[in-house]
């Protein structure tokens, strides 16, 4: 275990889920989680206060990066205790904030595209990511293009402003997701064709009938979002022979499974940002009050947010907070 | 292609699905099928009459096996033209109703754990295997234990000789369907745990509640059977980040996609029977008659049939038919 002075974190869907009580219906999540009230925030970077017995190739002063574990108190905090086997030193390319707003969409990405869809690096394959803007979104297109290499990567957009960034990210074709999606990829005519898709956005379960007629048979679909009904029947989803599963980042410290491969993936992401392959997605900075923490739930709750807010220490008033970087 | 002069078949619940219309609902279906008055059947054995240009490594007289697609018409009649590249010849060790009892549910059964789950030769993982004495059930537990070595092989069976039949066919454990199979398999205390689960009866949405307690993290449930419900809200299937798949032996004809594996797994299937590194399931022969077709529907629809019903054009009437072999 490290004890970490916080210097910085970022929001996501799950904090305003978690402040909502959505996970109320989620079987067994509060068995796994602290007691409530539970402090949230599931990322963040900082430096190391001190070291257990168990924090092999940490030490004091050392500056890290870290998708903080829902089964423990999270990052909203000024320290916090983080199990060393999900963390990895920051990279020297980005600041404390940059650093902060990666871990965790970078890691569900990372299971979802790598080890829940098992897609291969230079496989011929299509792949579509629902939200490309978001900020799952966002890395899930890189990790698509720039790392696996993908030939086709689609994202849905609808702003000019998200479909030019999405572009930059990765993305080789977006499609408007106000509009008829299935006609759109159909018009594409994409060879290959789309064998993967992933869900990144609510509601899952008009994407899971969509996915059905855009698929290519044996695709797989992932969804990092709930829903209560999952639309399968009367649709292609059986003739198609198609897989739908979940990526959840918490089941690896939920069930106390493979918990070293958080760090692992994290240290990987560091190299590669530091290469330059991958770039961060970090857009807005709040200051890591409760005001700041305040404002960032209203931004991701209104939707539309582009990327990442982060939340430092070192920024300034929630006003100066967008201005930023 | 080549033209058969059937010598077998047998009955599947696929046949009788098709004949009381079940998919209607299913999208597409007909789409991809011969116009209705379909001939049903979906496996077969026979020898060859004729052989299309195309036809290689096969000749007139050679005596094969094959599933029949469902693209075109089946293998309830005297003659029928099948695909090539979804046939082989048939293994030395088995007579011709023996031969016809394989194709589909081993065909099934292997694109289900094999291609769909990808479960990988000695994997330290256990499956659970749903109505472990039906067609596939009975080659699944064979696949899983005998080929892909896996070291806990739990089948679902509820009858004393249903329970021994499938043991000697590779379950190391068995449940009763007719109770809680959760507690059944807590109790077992299985080490390793249940990480795959192929539901191959009905109905899927109480397999499905079952799996989210039963499967491990990231564990894998697959299903042949259709539901209209899809239960999977305010379980762990989530948290656990579970996947579901469908497997459909139709997927390959109606799409046009890989087409010459199904031949091929039928040529690895006939090698293992003749090894005897596998066994046959067929169980009972009735004639291959109108009034014998009708007795196998019957004997399929009251459910409870343990392994396979054959048809053959050398059995004798429906009375005789059950003592046949």
């Amino acid at each position: 275990m490290l004890v970490l002075r916080v210097k910085a974190c970022s929001v996501n869907p799950i904090d305003t889920k978690v402040r909502g009580g959505v996970y109320d219906d989620f079987a067994n999540y509060y068995e796994h989680t602290p007691p409530l009230p539970q402090i949230i925030g599931f990322d963040g970077a900082g430096i190391i206060e001190d070291v257990g017995n168990d924090a092999q190739g940490f030490k004091p002063g050392d500056e890290i990066f870290y998708a903080g574990s829902p089964i423990r108190h999270g990052s909203n905090a000024e320290y916090q205790l983080v199990d060393s086997r999900s963390v990895a030193h920051k990279p020297k390319s980005l600041n404390m904030v940059q650093a902060a707003s990666m871990p965790l969409t970078w890691t569900t990405a990372w299971e979802a595209l790598v080890e829940r869809m098992e897609i291969k690096e230079g496989e011929k394959s299509g792949i579509l990511i629902v939200n490309g803007s978001g900020g799952v979104g966002s890395v899930a297109s890189q990790i698509a293009r720039f790392i696996l290499k993908l030939p086709v990567v689609v994202t849905t957009t609808s702003r000019e402003e998200t479909t030019k960034w999405s572009k930059d990210l990765g993305a080789t074709h977006t499609v408007n997701h106000r509009e008829d999606i299935v006609k759109q990829i159909k018009d594409l005519q994409l060879d290959p064709p789309i064998k993967y898709i992933f869900i990144t956005h609510t509601p899952a379960s008009k994407y899971i009938v969509d996915s059905a007629a855009i698929c290519a048979p044996f695709g797989k679909v992932c969804s990092i979002v709930q829903d209560k009904e999952i639309p399968m029947y009367g649709t292609e989803w059986m003739a198609k022979s198609l897989t739908y599963v979940w990526a959840l980042i918490g089941t690896k410290p939920f069930y106390h499974v493979d918990v070293d491969s958080h760090g692992k993936i994290l240290k990987q992401l560091a190299e590669w940002l530091d290469e330059g392959k991958v770039k961060c997605h970090h857009q807005q900075t709040l200051p890591l009050t409760l005001e700041g923490l305040r404002k960032g739930h209203e931004l991701l709750e209104a939707s539309g947010v582009m990327g990442k807010v982060g939340l430092s220490v070192d920024a300034g008033g929630v006003e100066e907070g967008k201005a930023f970087m």
